[in-house]
């Protein structure tokens, strides 16, 4: 079977040239016809510049319709999109710009600082780009649907980020199986806040392309702008963590939202199920999702028929997704497994992790879960140890490797508490060598090889770290230290 | 990227149990649970008489529920679904039958006598089998859309029939395809009254299971019956040819349908412009489309919003699929070119056939074409000398080697020609020896070598077939010698 199809955008404009492709929060829009046109140019542009088909090109950007123009561009000449997390330090996105091997690095002007200090020497902001002269090249008028098209990274339990890579396939196959789902309706309109450089974020820009459909974009998520835009703007669909979705009712207070909103997907981590009973009672149609980078975004959704039902669980896997429960003990609780043509091939130079995370043709989700007795699945544990703090995925084990670069310190463990602001939020403890150590300057070189969201917001000394009987350290018994 | 899904009916059973999957006119139902539960209790029947994975059974039905079983428990048991056109004769399926490699035959009671004559020794009727022990086997519980679903056979213009092998990717793709295009609501329910043998009845069966969407299952078409389920039963979407469009506005006479009717999918050749003006103005919703066997079902179809600007065109490719013409002359028309992951990999043990047709990814669909400044595909010739009589493809070189068979006749020239009832019939045009030839005979000869619908309506004897510079006959010229 082949697997090409023809470019997606070039299609949908094809076919629907004046339906509106984005619209922004002051009014103006973007048909799919005119994106076409944009990227195109923008392609050329980017040809002049060096950028070839299989080139890395590292975007460090807001949402924006520019940023959304340089990704169409960069499938038109084939090269591949590495999406850099605008949050994380120098030191961070030095790391994966080094093993994603990128070579050309564009971003956007706010961000100008922070791309300054990335070893990338060919740098430029998206509007400079706009600037440079196009190059007479052959647009890619097909996607090979095996190719890569974007990495993204994610550290997972190891500490180490590792360069998820997705192909324009896994992305397609994420779109149809959310619209099976979901179904196809021609007023469907989008709302995305969350980063694009987020499989979250991204996947909406995908589905846009697919169904032809129109996204609603906004910079960030602000609250008082979503929910303007839910009530005014005949927006169908919006993608929210549990924290948005905590802000959004808060905004919403006595009303409710116009009929028109027909899905708010709930990504992230488990939602607090008092939040859940709240959105049930204002009607607002919240549909629990389970997805990780990795499976290019939901891979098991609750549907909108159970959503009432069902309320705490993530649902069903998605029409060509499985999940399974590998290893189930009496409760029928073990490691959520998921499968499916939206699941990575792998992580990018990375054989180990990957034999690691794919097995047997399933990914090994690190997640814990069960399978009632209709199917429908519980997340227990976003990861066992996973903390998620204003929808941002904090892996202990990296906190913990930082921890221990620090002089005089033996051994760190790092765990979750419950925040009103942000949901979790990381503390630490540690065993120092003699109960010693400079905490100002632990503090600034947290800061210095941490984002912000990822430094601890407390830090414990201890005498000894909870382990198990392989010594390995036991992060769910660290709350006890209390 | 693993090409591996769950089983869709299984999948669809797990996600909507109570969904209905088939209605029937004398009221009854299967739901999806329903259905997957018969399917794998039919598929264990099979496997007790000895059908296996990759095993070529022969399916002889008209539409009924006992046929959907069977094709889906064939599914479950990765065995290849070889369908017969129940309207062709013992010598036509028995061609077939051998080509394909058929070991196993179910055939439904009505067509007894047919399958009586057919040279498989393994052969039960669809009820039959429901009375063989069962055998404890594992039912397949995911698809490879890289391996071969089905079969059908189709003659195309060298007159010996080709077995086109659909995977089970390429069913996918098609259905996928027409939701891009058609969108995907709750509320759909497709009307079936086109042969399940063929790819046009056979695909509504996969957009089922894929969607979750009810099919309202007629065992043939009958004016009648077909408007009264439009009228009454929340029939969503309907396919027909031609020839049942026509009697249709015919049976709707100065009523309209109920606005629940979203789209008439309408297949089989180019209709007439009239025709569909007529239908324009009674507000029927007319999707015009174009395919064949080989596509798997339509691969180009006009959209809703173009449907009245564009009459008489077939529209575009869908999303996945791409259309050209090839060698334009000067006034752009040349040979219809497609390509898209809904296309055949090619025809069964015939390589010289499927380098012939499959180029360079690409489909030389033997049509002859031209796209409008807008790209929308207008369809001249249904393949260069293909005759449609009632819905079916009557394929004059296939009528002139039988011709040449019969003693006294040197050359053969069939054509169509325009009749109220069928649309078109064959006529042939023969070059005898000395002039004489028995003429009772020959009918009769024709009668058992040839299904009815292509027995020619008449035979003239003609001193000449008109040839050109190479020798070779040009059909369109045959008319001149009326």
């Amino acid at each position: 079977m082949q697997m090409v199809i023809p470019h997606w955008l070039t299609k949908q404009a094809d076919i629907s040239p004046d339906q509106i492709a984005l619209q922004l929060s002051d009014g103006s829009t973007l048909t799919f016809q005119q994106l076409k046109e944009r990227s195109q140019d923008y392609a050329k542009k980017l040809a002049g510049w060096g950028v070839a088909k299989g080139t890395h090109v590292a975007v460090l950007s807001s949402n924006q319709p520019t940023m959304v123009i340089a990704i169409h561009a960069l499938s038109y000449l084939q090269a591949v999109v590495v999406l850099l997390n605008s949050r994380l330090t120098g030191d961070e996105l030095t790391y994966q710009l080094k093993d994603a091997e990128v070579s050309f690095l564009i971003y956007t002007e706010t961000l100008a600082e922070l791309a300054g200090k990335l070893p990338v020497s060919k740098a430029l902001s998206l509007t400079a780009v706009e600037c440079l002269q196009p190059q007479a090249i052959d647009i890619a008028t097909e996607i090979n649907l095996d190719k890569p098209f974007t990495m993204m990274y994610t550290s997972g339990t190891t500490g180490f980020p590792k360069g998820v890579v997705h192909t324009y396939g896994n992305h397609w196959w994420s779109a149809i199986g959310s619209a099976l789902n979901l179904g196809l309706q021609s007023e469907d309109k989008w709302l995305a806040a969350l980063p694009l450089f987020h499989v979250s974020g991204l996947s909406i820009l995908i589905r846009s392309v697919i169904y032809g459909m129109p996204v609603y974009l906004l910079e960030k998520f602000d609250k008082k702008r979503v929910h303007q835009a839910i009530m005014t703007k005949g927006i169908t669909m919006v993608s929210v963590v549990t924290l948005m979705l905590q802000q959004l009712l808060g905004e919403l207070g006595e009303k409710t939202y116009p009929a028109s909103l027909r899905c708010m997907l709930l990504g992230g981590g488990p939602a607090p199920k008092p939040l859940l009973e709240q959105a049930k009672e204002k009607g607002v149609p919240v549909f629990q999702s389970f997805g990780m980078t990795e499976t290019a975004s939901q891979i098991v959704t609750l549907n909108a028929n159970d959503a009432l039902k069902k309320i705490g669980s993530a649902g069903k896997a998605l029409f060509p997704a499985q999940v399974k429960i590998n290893a189930p003990d009496e409760d029928g609780v073990g490691e959520i497994y998921v499968k499916g043509p939206m699941v990575t091939s792998g992580y990018y130079r990375n054989q180990a992790a990957t034999e690691k995370a794919l097995i047997a043709g399933w990914l090994a989700t690190g997640d814990l879960g069960y399978l009632d007795k209709e199917g429908y699945l519980y997340v227990i544990d976003r990861r066992s140890d996973l903390i998620i703090s204003g929808g941002e995925n904090v892996y202990p084990s990296e906190i913990e490797s930082t921890l221990l670069r620090f002089p005089g310190i033996k051994e760190a463990g790092v765990t979750g508490v419950e925040d009103t602001k942000w949901g979790e939020v990381p503390i630490a403890f540690i065993v120092t060598d003699d109960g010693t150590y400079n905490q100002a300057e632990l503090q600034a070189f947290l800061k210095r090889h941490l984002a912000a969201y990822k430094c601890p917001k407390q830090i414990y000394e201890v005498a000894r770290l909870p382990r198990n009987a392989s010594n390995k350290l036991v992060r769910r018994e660290l709350k006890k230290l209390l």
